[in-house]
This record gives structure tokens, sequence and C-alpha cells, in this order.
């Protein structure tokens, strides 16, 4: 652990005090400026600390920041969230910054965390209405040894793991939408951007981007989807902590993507079908403005089997209306 | 026509005399310091141009090198060929600058050549002999509104434009090896490598890259491929302008392009069967080291569809063997 981490560590133990310069000097064994030092580091990463000459420093609050160190402290060595992590205060979107570091040679697992998007996206091409400090915007980077039809499998994980954190974390009872939203009574509260850079035999890099709102008030979103957004906020009424959410995600999604690696996508398809409950029913899918209808007869590693009067489709990705 | 291009074309009509700086400064109506500059901008580009201050200029061979102006000057208007270029004496792959390039926004259309490559590469990792001046090593970059699943195509139109081309000015009788190879006598001649950036809906932009062994000599080539490839010169015997290839392989596919995007893959599919005739055939192909065995019963959107006692494999992209 580094200093800066005992720091943070000691400040937090101790959020109804304050602890001199001195007395921290010790615990940690480095000298006073040394303190100082870590201290100013912790307040530009967003912590708010007070210090006094004479009083020494005092944690004022638990930061909601998605802050590296808060992701590190929680996810230890983990392929994601215990590696490198880009933090910024705002980014285009985080895909777009994640493509760029892939492309440069970042190793898998790297993590892309922005506290607001400007021009954050949905899939085809939607906007992701992305306000300061209210949702999580991340992405992941990740270089799996596979073909780009196997892609779908990464998203129906990903899926899996934004659902299941939420139902870990809070009393709400999320469902996925094929292939990648994560609905609350048919509102969107999160959704999966995927991404890949690939030849036609192997990939080259993935990245998963997600986007949830959290804590984001009614009265902020736009009022074009006012009534088909919502967040974790406004269905129980009580603000929950980004930082925790973001890192339980990830901790399931590590899990799913470890197993996948080893044995496939079929074993986390059982917990898929059930989160989705699309097997079986009527339904119609616009694929890029063409429509299908049929009756879902099975997900194949991601891929929509539609069958119709006895005519097979395979869908890749779309926009599913259940009829 | 920019002054450069007509002073060109005026020195290709003279290859057998000198023309006067006075000559070409009257039928250009440029001054004669103006084509003095010209000439000396050909001569950066590689053409060979003697010039003396008495007898003026003389256009001593029609260069061979892959240069921009001699493209264009095939290509008119066109998509491919009569849009941005950008030539470079050596790459490490030419896809990859046309993936730096397409990142950035280049248009569809834009051409990327190297007279040689330092690490030309070809499916799966492998390696593609790219000396100096005796190959085309070029990418385009493409931008079709299609969802990944259909990149199978866009390859396998490169494919059978690769071979027309070769088949057009060439006396060969190449024929099409799935997905992507061209080959002479059961050796290769010329490959493509296909890249896309894409999100799970909709490509984002895709490149094509090309190798062609054109006038390598059976020495040069490595061991390790001397027994599998091949050049159009050692089937030959005698040299090809490297430009007319390149020009006709972009002029067949911007024609079959422009097809797929109006009436989709279906009616390039007939002449890919012919070239590649595989339909029909007992084949063994290697998917990234898993293995099927079967009948081919069909290629749909270039996706070949393997029977084997019932069972039914979709293959996106593999190593075939034929039984």
């Amino acid at each position: 652990m580094t200093i800066k981490e005992q720091l943070l560590l000691h400040l937090k133990d101790n959020m109804d005090a304050w602890i001199s310069g001195e007395s921290l000097s010790q615990q940690l064994g480095v000298s006073r400026a040394a303190i100082w030092k870590q201290a100013r580091n912790l307040k530009e990463e967003g912590y708010i600390i007070q210090s006094s000459p004479k009083k020494g420093y005092h944690l004022c609050e638990i930061s909601d920041l998605l802050l590296p160190g808060e992701i590190r402290e929680r996810l230890g060595n983990n392929l994601f969230g215990g590696q490198q992590i880009y933090y910024y205060k705002e980014l285009e979107t985080t895909n777009l910054k994640a493509k760029e570091l892939a492309s440069q040679g970042v190793p898998e697992g790297t993590l892309i965390i922005a506290e607001k998007q400007t021009k954050g996206r949905g899939r085809r091409g939607r906007s992701w209405f992305s306000p300061a400090g209210y949702g999580i915007y991340a992405s992941m980077v990740l270089r799996p040894s596979i073909a780009p039809t196997e892609i779908s499998s990464i998203t129906l994980m990903a899926a899996v793991s934004a659902a299941e954190a939420l139902i870990a974390l809070t009393p709400l009872n999320v469902r996925i939408k094929w292939p990648n939203d994560i609905l609350l009574n048919d509102k969107k509260i999160a959704g999966i951007l995927t991404e890949i850079s690939s030849d036609m035999d192997i990939v080259d890099y993935l990245i998963i981007g997600i986007g949830m709102n959290i804590n984001t008030p009614k009265d902020l979103f736009p009022p074009e989807i006012k009534e088909t957004a919502t967040s974790i906020l406004i269905e129980t009424n009580r603000p929950f902590q980004r930082v925790e959410i973001l890192s339980e995600f990830l901790k399931i999604y590590e899990h799913y993507y470890i197993n996948f690696k080893k044995s496939g996508i079929e074993p986390i398809m059982g917990r898929w079908k059930e989160l989705a409950n699309i097997v079986g029913k009527r339904i119609e899918v616009d694929v890029m403005g063409q429509k299908y209808r049929g009756d879902v007869v099975e997900i194949e590693n991601g891929i929509l089997i539609l069958k119709d009067h006895g005519r097979t489709h395979r869908i890749f990705s779309g926009d599913v209306t259940i009829l």
C-alpha cells in the first residue's frame, strides 16, 4: 500500500476527530512534510480534507467521486478495477478514450472512468444522458482470444453483471432487455455499449462501456427521455454510493469473464435467460430499420434465433418489442 | 487537371524527345519558372526526368512506382483511387496507417499505399512478405452502413475483384480460396486482410488491405514460403506494371461495392462461387485451432455453411483444406 493509501485509511478510521501531523508521521513512519504532500494529493483527487497547523488533518466526508483509489481499495489485485485506472472529470465518452488507449496498446483490464460525458452515447448512435456526479460512465478494455462473431457473449455477460450488481445492492428488481439494456418497470436504468476492433479471425480489442443512472433526480432528465428512463434514486427515494455499485459490477463481471474464458458462455446463459425472460415470447425486432417478427426459440452465443412460419432468422443485434 | 498533371501528360506524349521549357511554357500557359517547379515536384514523386538548360525536359521512363498521380490518371473521380491517396515509400503496414487515419475521420474511399511494408501481415497474425517495389501493398477505408456480421461480404467482393483484375490483365488462371486468398496452382499470389471498428449494431469503418505478389523473383521469397507463394513474374516470366493491376482492382472493386450497396451480395455470389469452386466439396476447416469437417452446402453472406451427419456449422473465417 502506498503512503497515500495508508494516509487515507487512517483518515477514514478517524472521521469523527482531527489527527495531528505528528501522530500520522509516527504511525506511517514518514516525515510530516511527506504527510502534508500526500494530503494535498488526496485533496487534488477530490477528497475533502481540512488541515490546520494546530489540529492536524480531518477527512470531512467520504467522497462519492469514482476515484481510482476508492475502486482499488475494494478490488485489490483484480483484473478489472485493480489495474491501471484512467479517471477524468469530463470526457466526450469513456468508450472513445478507451479505444484511443487500446489502439496504443494498453493491457486488458484497463479501466476508464468519467464523472461526466459531454457526448454520452448509447446503441445505434443514440445519446446517453451523462450529468456530472449522478451516474456511472465507465469503459473496460478487454483482449479475449475470440472471433468477432463471439462478441455477443461478452456483451451479454456485461448485462447480467450490471443487473446482478443492482439486485445485490439495491431493493430493485431489474431485468434485461435483449441484447444489452437493463430495465426497471420497463424504464431504462443502465445500458452497455460494446465496440470492437477486429479482423475476420480474431478480435484485437473489445471495449465494454457501461452507463448507469444512479442518483439522477427525475427533474434532471431531459423531457424526451423522462418517461423512458429512471434512476435508482427515483425508484428508491434514496441516494446510493456509486463507487459501491461500480465495484460490485466489476467484481461480478470479472467472475463471469474468467469463467467464460474457461468454459464458454453456456454456464452463464441460464442466469441470462432468467433475467431476460424472452425465450418462447413472440416479438418484433427492428434491425437497422428492417423488421422481423417471430417466436424466440433460443439465444445461441448471444444471437437471437427467431422462427416465423418455418423460416429462421438469426439476429445479432436490434430493438425488441414483445408482442 | 493541375499544371503538374498537364506537364506529366506532355512529357509522356514526348518520351522519344526533349521538349524545351519555352514550348512547355506556351502550351501550358504558365511561366518557365512554374514549369521548372512542377518538374521538380514530379522528380520528388519518383519520376525520372532529365532537364537541361539548353534542351529542356525529357521523361526517361514511365515509373513503376505506385504514384498517386498515376492512379488518379486512370481512375479520375472514382470513389477508390480518385480521392485522397496517402503514398509512402515504407510503412509498417498499410492497414495500420489506414486504421489510424480512419479513426481520425478520413472519408470512405481514402487509399493508403506503400512501396514496402516492414511488418506486412496476413490473416491470423501471419506475415506477408512485402519487399520494396515488387508487390502491391494497399489499403482502402470503407464506411458502409452494415452490421458487423455482414463484413464477410465485403471481404468476399475484394477476393473476387483481385482475382478478376489478375484474370483481365494477365494470362493467369487464378482461383479463390475461401475466405480471401487468391491462388495460382495452389500457391498464394494475393491476399485480403479485412479489419473493422464496429459496435454491435453498425460498422464505424472497415479497412480492406490487399497484398499482391507482382514482380517478385522466386529467389527473393524467404525459404519458408518459397513452395507456397508465387508471383506473376514467376508464372509468366515477364514483369507487369503494378499500377495497372492496382487500378484495375480498384475499378472492379468499386463496381461491386456500389452494386452491393444497392442490391446486396447475392448478384456477386455467382461469380464468387465460380472462382472458389468450394460448394459441394468435402472439407476440413481450422477455426482458431478447432477443426470442423463436413460438406459445404452453401455460402451465405460470406459465411460458409458446413453439414456433417445432420449437424450444421456456420463458419465465419478459417483455414480450409479440401478433402
